[in-house]
Formats: C-alpha cells, sequence, structure tokens
C-alpha cells in the first residue's frame, strides 16, 4: 500500500492529484517530499501494535492511547522510538549529510509530527537538538565519540538552553561556568533559583547527556553563553554519583565538556576564539534553533492538513436544515459560511505549503552568504505557519461541532498538543520583532549607503510605488502582479504574506497551462485575497478604496464557490493517509453505529 | 477569610476595589453577585480535601488531578459533587424560585465553573437541564415526583436532545414516539443509527432517568419535538432490565411519560395542546436552552478572568531583556506590545462582565414581552462572550510563554477544557444567523408596518444618522456618545457590540464623579475602540476615514499606558481567591524552586 507512490490500482487518483499539486515546483526537484520514505514510514506506524493503531467503524486510525497517566504515557512513548530506532527509521541521520539526506530526515519528521507529538518532541530532543549541536558546536574529538552512538540510540542525548528565568533573553541566562586549570575541569553552578534549567524536553526521565548552555567565565572575563556536555544518568538510568542537581546550593558541578567548534578553552585556561566580536559569537551558538524553526515550520503545514482533511471531508457528508420541508437537508459545504469558513484556510494552506517547500530548500543549500536571509525567513515563516496551523485546527475544531471534541477525531485534540508551536524555539511575537527589526535594519542600511535593495524580497522597492486603479475589478483582482504589490505593507507579517505569496507564483508560473494551472491560481487567489480582506492594513493605509474592499469582499465569495467541486480532490493531494485523519473524515454514522462501538 | 465580603484587614484592599467597580451598577440592586454565597463556597472548596487543593510553594491551589485516567476523573468528579450536594450547597435549587433563587444559583455556579468544568458540566446537566426541564415542562404531578428528590440529588438526571445525525437543527431530530391507547404506553423508537442520543452528559456512567427529545406521532400526524422522562437504569446503576438501549433494531422501548406543560396526549390516545402554531410549540420546547445559554455566556466571563488575572500577573513579575548593558531587565508589562495584547482583553472583560449582569438582569425578570429580547440578547451574547473568553485564555497563555502550558497554571489547559462552549448550547455562528435573521426580521417589519423601531437596542435608528466629525480628536473618540453611533454596523457581531458598549455606559452613568469613574470610562473607552480598530467593517463601510483610522490606532496604545498603574487593582476587582489562580500569578520563582518541587 503505497499512500504516497501509489502501488496499486485504488491510490491511482490519489497519486495523480498528489503529483499534480508538487509535480514541477521549484522544490520536488530537490527532492523535498521524499515519498518513498515517506510511504514506507506511514505503513510501518499504521501496522506496528506498538504505535497502536485501531480499527473504528471499519476503518483503522492510528491512535496513541491518551487516556493514561503521563509517566504510562512517557513509558510507552520511548517503546515508540525503540520501535522506530529497530525499523531503521534514523539511518544515516547523524553520521550522513547534505541535503538530500536532511530533505529526508525533515520528510519523515513531518510523518512523525502526524502521528504524535510526544513521540516527535522526543525525536527532537535527541535527534536535531542533542545530534545537531554536537554536529555544529563539536569538534573531531566529539564527532567521533557521539555521532554514531547518537544515531543508534545508545544514549539519549537532551538540550538545556531555557532556564526558569530567562527564555527568549537567551543572551541573559544566569548559569556559569569558570575553568580550574589545576584540576583541568570546568565547574558549571547554577546559582540561583532562576537559572535552574527549565523545560527540558526529555531530561526528567531517560536523557543520559545533556547540552548546557551557559555563560563562561574565565580569568575573571565573561565570554558569553557558551555550550558543554555534561553527563546526567550512568547506563542504568541513576542519576550520575558526582553530580547533583540541585541540592541546597543548586549546582550542578562535573566534568563539563566544552563544545569547542566557535571557541576554546586551552589546558592552562585560556580563552580561544577565532569569532573575535562577541555578538557575532553568540549569534553562532543560536545557529541549531534555525533547523528547529524551520523543522517547526514545515511540521506545523501538515498538522493543519490532518485539520482541514477531516473538517472539509466532514462538511461533505454532514448535512444540517432544509431549506424547504420535505426537501433532503443540505451539506455543511454547501453553506457559503461554512464555504468562507474553511475554503480560505485551505488556500492558504496550499500557499504556505509551496512556501515551507521554498524554505526548506533554501535551509539545505544554506551558506554564510544566505545565512542572514535564512534567518529572517525562518522566524517570520515560523511565526505565520504556526499562527496559521492553529487558527486552522480552531476553525476546523469548531466547524465539526460536538464531533470537534472527541479525541479519536483528532482535530480537537491536535490543537492542544500543538499549541506549543506558538512559543517554543523563539515566541511567536519575539520572532517578528527580530523580522522587523531586519527589515528596518536593511531600510535604514539603503538609505545611509545610498544602494539599492538587494535580498529579503525586498527589491521591488528600488522601483517606483505602483499604480492602483481606481476601480478595481474581478480579473485585475485574480492578475498575481497586482496581489504581490499589495501585500508590501504592514513590515512582520507583510514580509511573511509576501514571500508566501511570491513562492505560490513561482511555483505556479512552472506548471503548463490547463485545469492543474487553473486550480492553482484559484487557491493562490483566494491566500491573496482574504489577506487583503481581513488585514486592515490595506484599508488603513489607503491601498484600499471603500469601494475596492467591497469587490475584494465579493471576490472571495466567489471564489469559495468556485473552488468548491475541488474540495475532494484537493484535499485528498495532501497524501495523508486515510488512518492518519479520523472517523468523522469518513462514514461517522458507521463508526458510531453500535457494532463499531460494541469493538 | 473572606474573599468577597473582606472579613480580615488584608482583604479591606481587595474588598474596596471590588466594590468601587460593582457597587452603582444597574445590577447590585438585583443581587446579582451574591458575594457571601460565593464566599463560602469558595473556602468549601479551598479547604475540602476531596476537592484535591494542592500547596505549591508557599501558597494553596485548587487544583483537580488532570492526571487521571477518563474512569477515575469521573468518579473522583461524582465524589465532589455528593460533597458539594452534602455540605448543602443545592439547597433550594428546584423547590424555590425566583428571582433572588436564580441569581444565587447562577453565582454558585459560576465558583464552580472557575474550579473545574467537568464538575460545573456533571452539575448542570442534573439541575440545569433535567431540573429545569422539569419544571419548565411538567405538571403538579410531575413537580410532586421528581423535584425534591431532584434538589437533593436522590436521583441523577440528564438531558438527551442531540441525536449523532441532528444538533443545531433540533427540529430535524429523528427519534419517534408513539401512543398505545391499549396499554396506554408511549413507545419512544431510535429508528436508525444517526438517530441515536449523543453526546448527552452524565448518561454514559451515573445517569438514572433521563428528558428525551423525541417527535411525537399522534395518529399517524408528527405533531412535532416533545419533552419525555425516561428512567435508564435502577437504584444499583444497572441499565433498567424491560429497557433496551441500541440492540440490533436500535430501539428504547420503555414506558416513557410525556412532560404536558406544553401539549398532552389524552388517555384514549388524542393529542391536547393549547399553543396550536406547531412553530410557537417547538419555540417552547427550546425555551430551557434560554438558561443554559445565560449561564454560559456569564461563566465565560469569569473562566476569562481567571486568565487575565494570572497572565496579568505574570507580567507584572516576569522579566526579560535589558534595554541596554547592565540595566535590570524590563517587565513584561512594561513593553508597548505587551500592553497591546492584554490590555484590551482587559477593557473587554470589564465590559462584558457589565452586559453579563445585564444579561442575568433581564433573564430572571423574563415575561412573555421580554422572551424575543431575551432570545436574541442571550444568543448573540452568548456566541461573543464565549468567543472572546476563548480568545483571551489563547492570547493569556501564550503571553505566559512556556509557563502557559503547564497545566498547574491553568491559562493554557482552561482553553481545551472550555472550548466546548463555543458549540454547545447552540453553535455560536448559529446563533448569530439568528440574531442576523431577529434584527433583519424586525427591519422590515417596520418598514411594512411604517412603525418606528422598539426594542432590541434599535431605537437610535428612528433618529437621524450621526454626523461623524471629518477629523477625529482623542477627546471626541472618548465621548461616549460618538462611540454608541459608531456600533450600529455589521448587525450580528455589532449588534452584541453595541449592547455590551450601552450597558456599560448605562453602568458607569450611575457612579459618581472621582477616580471610580475615570478608570471605568478608559477601560469602556479602551473596548470601544478597540472594536474601531480591528473590525474593519468601519472603514470598509466608510465610516472611519484613512486618517481617523490612524488617530484610533494612537488612542488605543495611549490608553493602554494610561490604564498600566491600574492593571493589579484591577484584576484584583475581579474578586477571584488566589487559590482558583495558579503560582504563576504570584510568586513563581518560589514555586519551582527545589524546596517547593519536592514537596
Amino acid at each position: 500500500m503505497g499512500w504516497l507512490t501509489g502501488a496499486s490500482e485504488e491510490d491511482e487518483l490519489r497519486k495523480m492529484a498528489l503529483k499534480a499539486i508538487y509535480d514541477h515546483s521549484l522544490c520536488i526537484k530537490l527532492g523535498v517530499h521524499s515519498f518513498s520514505d515517506r510511504d514506507s514510514l506511514y505503513n510501518l506506524i499504521i501496522q506496528s501494535s506498538v504505535l497502536h493503531p485501531r480499527k473504528i467503524g471499519s476503518r483503522v486510525f492510528v491512535s496513541p492511547d491518551y487516556n493514561e497517566p503521563m509517566e504510562q504515557q512517557r513509558e510507552v512513548t520511548m517503546k515508540r522510538m525503540h520501535h522506530l530506532v529497530d525499523h531503521g527509521v534514523f539511518r544515516g541521520w547523524i553520521t550522513e549529510g547534505g541535503a538530500a539526506v536532511e530533505l529526508r530526515r525533515m520528510a519523515l519528521n513531518e510523518v512523525v509530527q502526524m502521528y504524535d507529538h510526544s513521540l516527535a518532541v522526543m525525536l527532537g530532543a535527541h535527534y536535531f537538538l542533542w545530534g545537531g549541536a554536537i554536529q555544529f558546536f563539536g569538534t573531531k574529538r566529539h564527532h567521533d565519540n557521539w555521532l554514531k552512538i547518537t544515531e543508534e540510540y545508545g544514549m539519549k542525548g537532551c538540550f538545556a538552553m531555557t532556564e526558569l528565568g530567562h527564555g527568549s533573553n537567551v543572551r541573559g541566562i544566569e548559569t556559569v561556568t569558570t575553568y580550574d586549570p589545576n584540576a583541568k575541569e570546568f565547574i558549571i553552578n547554577t546559582p540561583c533559583e532562576s537559572a535552574q534549567k527549565y523545560k527540558i524536553g526529555g531530561a526528567a526521565k531517560h536523557a543520559t547527556h545533556i547540552i548546557v548552555f551557559s555563560q563562561l567565565h574565565i580569568n575573571g572575563k565573561d565570554e558569553g553563553v557558551h555550550a558543554f556536555i555534561v553527563q546526567i544518568r550512568d547506563e542504568d538510568n541513576n542519576v550520575c554519583p558526582n553530580i547533583r542537581i540541585a541540592d541546597c546550593g543548586h549546582k550542578i558541578g562535573l566534568n563539563g565538556n566544552l563544545l569547542n567548534s566557535v571557541a576554546d578553552v586551552s589546558p592552562d585556561g585560556q580563552y580561544l576564539s577565532a569569532i573575535k566580536d562577541p555578538v557575532q559569537r553568540f549569534a553562532a551558538f543560536l545557529a541549531p534553533l534555525t533547523s528547529g524553526r524551520v523543522n517547526i515550520a514545515v511540521c506545523s503545514i501538515y498538522i493543519a492538513k490532518v485539520g482541514l482533511a477531516t473538517a472539509l471531508r466532514y462538511a461533505l457528508s454532514r448535512r444540517a436544515f432544509s431549506l424547504a420541508p420535505n426537501e433532503p437537508e443540505v451539506l455543511l459545504l454547501d453553506y457559503p459560511s461554512h464555504q468562507r469558513r474553511l475554503l480560505p484556510l485551505l488556500g492558504t494552506t496550499y500557499a504556505i505549503s509551496l512556501a515551507g517547500n521554498y524554505l526548506k530548500s533554501i535551509y539545505v543549500k544554506r551558506s554564510p552568504v544566505t545565512n542572514k536571509t535564512i534567518h529572517v525567513v525562518s522566524s517570520a515563516l515560523k511565526a505565520m505557519l504556526t499562527w496559521h496551523s492553529m487558527r486552522t485546527l480552531q476553525e476546523c475544531h469548531e466547524a465539526c461541532g460536538g464531533q470537534g471534541l472527541k479525541t479519536e477525531n483528532r482535530v480537537g485534540h491536535l490543537k492542544g498538543e500543538y499549541d506549543v508551536l506558538l512559543t517554543f524555539e523563539g515566541d511567536n511575537n519575539v520572532l517578528m520583532q527580530q523580522v522587523i527589526k531586519a527589515l528596518f535594519g536593511e531600510y535604514l542600511a539603503t538609505e545611509k549607503q545610498n544602494r539599492p535593495f538587494k535580498g529579503l524580497w525586498l527589491e521591488h522597492m528600488n522601483g517606483p510605488s505602483p499604480v492602483i486603479p481606481a476601480q478595481l475589478t474581478g480579473s485585475i483582482l485574480r492578475s498575481s502582479q497586482i496581489q504581490a504589490y499589495q501585500l508590501a505593507e504592514d513590515l512582520g507579517r507583510a514580509f511573511a504574506d509576501k514571500t508566501i505569496l511570491l513562492t505560490s507564483i513561482e511555483a505556479e508560473a512552472n506548471v503548463a497551462a490547463g485545469p492543474l494551472k487553473d486550480v492553482l491560481a484559484l487557491l493562490r487567489t483566494l491566500y491573496a485575497l482574504v489577506v487583503l480582506e481581513e488585514d486592515a492594513s490595506f484599508l488603513r493605509y489607503g491601498y484600499l478604496s471603500v469601494e475596492n474592499a467591497a469587490v475584494v469582499r465579493k471576490e472571495v465569495m466567489k471564489l469559495c464557490s468556485e473552488l468548491r467541486p475541488h474540495t475532494l480532490a484537493l484535499v485528498s493531494s495532501f497524501g495523508i493517509p486515510d488512518a492518519f485523519l479520523s472517523p468523522i473524515a469518513f462514514d461517522w454514522i458507521d463508526a458510531n453505529s453500535w457494532s463499531s462501538v460494541q469493538q
């Protein structure tokens, strides 16, 4: 059963729809989608009893059991990790490198995220954060020691950056490390309660080793934040004997091992770093967080897709109210109000899906030259994509009424599980402020240096301001050129909107004329016009007249009704196996029948 | 310890702040607040081990244990119900009547909602839905049989209106009841899977009796939806022997007992009702849902208050980033962006709090003349208040960063627990459509009958359109008259906004000039201007020029900074005991200290 590669005849339709959307896009060439690897993992999850697939009605659904106390959930999640390890899911994740490996890793991570957030977080702490820190901050001796055993899950790593008193403000953390040249040891101190490492995924129960971020004090000088490896548990899972985790003095004292790719301390206690500027040195230590932001942004798209596919399929089978006595009741999705609630979210999800591909592609092709762009784009898209994803899940669960609240139907439950995406690996509001700061800095720099804009999608600022027709019409609104210009306002959010729109337009440009191109244009236009309609900036700054705003609003309703017939094909082309959706996406009467609930 | 009545000296400040806000308001005279009853229940909850108060750091917090499987949670919730029964919390709830009793019942229900939603739902199904249906639909023989035992919780009732296939569309339910004149029995049938009663709070486990809504077929004629009492379990909690719940034929066949205040069937099988119009008869059966909507609307205000008090207190103690090296870090609430996120929600919460008092007061003074107004106002406010409450919890939990996700901090957890408010007792979107229909109907009727508008807050439509100054200023924006006129657009939502604003203005008018009146005016103005800023309708329909919108936006920021110094007093005056908030509302470092977490 190949969900994405489409082995059997019955999968042909799904495969066609899926390939139709993704083929020719700028990213397929890079292997962004890793279809066959995804297929294997989908099937492993659906077929393994450890991962608890469940028959509901006549169908199988993946279904972690959430009706268990936290301790048991942790144990079963650990079992699932080992199951994936044993089946080679993580082969090559740490010891191999290059764009193809990174894309495959992201693809598999997306599949796990759609299955269960706890498992994804356990995987992420070990492979992405611990593994990434060793790869990035370590040098040969760390790599020789740790890469292979990390990949094989022969130890369990975690990543301790956040403290009780400092989250977003990493530079302000209070843990302090000093070096004792006589003992040739680093001493890591937690000098006060607010300096305790906090919310460290994996540390409470299983982790044997941890990356500790700390201020490094050498010869009385604070050299800023550095990363250390610390062993916290032995092989029998006991907290190591010569380690004290928060005793009276609240100290961790141990043989900390500095990860020394960015900076080092000589045996006699001198601080050495090729990066002299402490601000740049600090920035280097934050680099692994970029990979986290990229992963979160792209995974959140899939979570939105699970919600949308479920709510739209339900809206295509659930009826309510008749228009006249003795007439059949009307399908939810045939109500214009229901279309207006869900179909713009579908348009946006397609648009951000293409933007996610773009983000992956610039990330895996990263170089020192593109680092700034990647930082700004990944920050903006992490915020926008997770906001969209949570808004989508909220709307989808409301649109499913009482059914939206049943855990087995996923859509409400996923909202609660993934809400943390809004704040972790960079609080969305803080990230957006960084984007605004970078864009504003670029603006000031071009003025000061009297040079044109370059990069950060700002080149259009070099030309004259666009002339907006006094009287908009539907056909003007549907032209991609107008849409792109319209979205150049309100900085942070507008930057993200414009990035999303431009990547959509670019992907669409590579598609040959025909029905597919037309549907893509509908989706892209719906996305752009909903931004115009919902973001009051366009009216506020005079880019839309009152009359034109009314035209936009009317056009949005029209676009919804034009998309209505394509809904099922469009959610099928998400390529998510039925088992990852939920009973209400299919025959919800059968799933609730007496014979089903007695199973 | 009187949280609200303020016995001890240390409570004096709280009491002053609280009374300052509520005294003189139009509702205090009606006894809306029932302070001493609330106090008793607060203390009962805080002091009883069955309700599981927990010491975190040096403070006590109420804290239902959510880390238990569903079955155990149900059992402990039932224990808590009995504890409240045994302590006389429900005394007079069913056997007594009148405005004072109803207000006291609502007040106590609000306290339970702030404690735990599961307990509130258990209480609601039995006392409000079952008890309300018996009171409302029953006649003397039902009252004699059921009122006393219901109040004493000597049986357990629930309320089965919703079916798998029909939720909002109650008129379309498929359960069918016929009458057998020979056996003098009603036969209640579930003719198909989609007709099964669904999501019936309390039915799965404990309920002994149930109100079943069903189509009533008499002599081959469908007389529409009626309500029946059905016993489903015996005293030993076994499903009754002569009852079949969903066997092959999916039938419930039993001695159904028609609740006959609206309509009756004579022993020989003739249908009798004083209400000849089936539409009106159907409306009569929906009446108890109004009480549910009122309760949900006012309780949702308190849930928002718990979230706001927590997030604002946290923002008054949590610091992040320094503006310059070696300066202390800045309190979250001193960032204008953080003020802009949370303080408008505070303004709105005060405004809806006063609107909630108004809703309670018209509800308890209800008469046939006011039924329509109550239906429209309760529908509009149920939707707006629950939307506001969920939006507030979402923003508050994000504003608390990683802390917002810990269950013990409540704010994130409450969002998940109470999300159901958006869909139950009337889906918000459906309710808003009913409001729009009613308002539009009123508009057409005045045109057709060539008469002035009367009721539904529409009287301003009888005068000329307001003249809006071309150049708004801060002082014009702060005048309540301008605010009220500005809010007359976009029907459903505008109707609710206007109702909320007018009740605020009315309450404020009764306050003597002085500092309190000034703060109330600030809160009311912030509420009104945020509506103007966020709802694009004002720009869209030409009520705000581009220039004026900029003035509004600037004024909102200014209002936030003016409210900043009053924040702590304003959240204290919610009158919610500290124990109902959470550790991060107070000393979150102490709550996370080594000595605290070892408790």
